[in-house]
């Protein structure tokens, strides 16, 4: 399948939080037309360590203006606003629009699974696998739902155009980031 | 004056308020490279219809790490937050970066003076006649405070590269309007 390079892309990212104060965290979605034009924001917000990304992420894409165009949603990592786990398959499914997970370096899983059996949440730890192991694609890792590995690299290929990252993602982290009412570290 | 493609602008504008609920409003600038490439958000809170937009912004800008590379500030429009007029030549004054305010459609000034004035904010009057006749510039007006016309013109045509608007203030306007918790309607 030859994809076109202004494909509809939704990039997602939350917003920094103080783990100690915060119940609630502010998510952001960037659209993009391919790696260049951004051409509309959406946001939500989701609790601290909550179970509600999946549904409050299904909301915001369903009542978006461009969803019948979007091609994929673009997520920085499986965890939002801490540990509230997105169920990849379920958001999908929600969506109908296939889901590609972002991981800049390779989480160490084990360790984070110790982590959610010992606050307790241990019902996370199965979204966490149903989510599949990241698969490597250029610089970065990647999980994916309703689309393939192949798909998913090419589109992250196609938007990557400013950096290893796929733009809709950098640039919602940047977004994100520069709501904490000081400036972005911008990692990307 | 020969300006390069990649100048370093910061495109500002605010967040939609309700005005019968809200007393503050979210600021955002977004950092650009040139017309394509957004690499930071900033972020800052004004009061509604209050006097402090002027130091808000200013305090913005020169926390900034992009502050020593910034070419100029483009403004979406010299109100902020309803009535929180900029002080245009003030703001460069404060952070001795040239201010390009950008004006999508021609503003009828006299009735904004005569909506002041009734809402006893005469003293705002004298901000807007400080700030000089919005000039038009391709499709749009532009006011200008450090910088000449020529100048200005230059890098108004530079960063128009998705539309008739700057893209950072393009860019600035989503972000904003998108964090009213819903989707940006996005005029550009």
């Amino acid at each position: 399948m030859i994809m076109k390079r202004e494909i509809r892309v939704l990039g997602i990212d939350d917003s920094p939080f103080d783990k100690f104060k915060d119940r609630y965290v502010i998510v952001i979605g960037a659209f993009f037309r391919g790696g260049n034009h951004m051409d509309g924001v959406v946001s939500t917000k989701i609790s601290v360590d909550g179970n509600n990304s999946t549904k409050k992420l299904a909301a915001m894409v369903n009542s978006s203006r461009f969803k019948a165009q979007l091609k994929c949603l673009m997520i920085d990592g499986i965890n939002m606003g801490g540990f509230n786990v997105i169920d990849i398959h379920g958001l999908y499914r929600l969506t109908k629009v296939p889901v590609i997970v972002v991981v800049r370096r390779k989480p160490d899983l084990p360790n984070i699974k110790r982590i959610l059996a010992r606050l307790g949440m241990s019902r996370k730890i199965a979204l966490l696998d149903r989510a599949g192991a990241p698969f490597r694609c250029g610089k970065i890792y990647i999980q994916f739902a309703g689309i393939s590995f192949d798909e998913a690299k090419e589109i992250v290929e196609i938007t990557a155009t400013h950096s290893y990252l796929p733009e809709p993602v950098r640039v919602a982290h940047l977004i994100g980031a520069g709501l904490a009412f000081g400036e972005s570290k911008g990692n990307a």
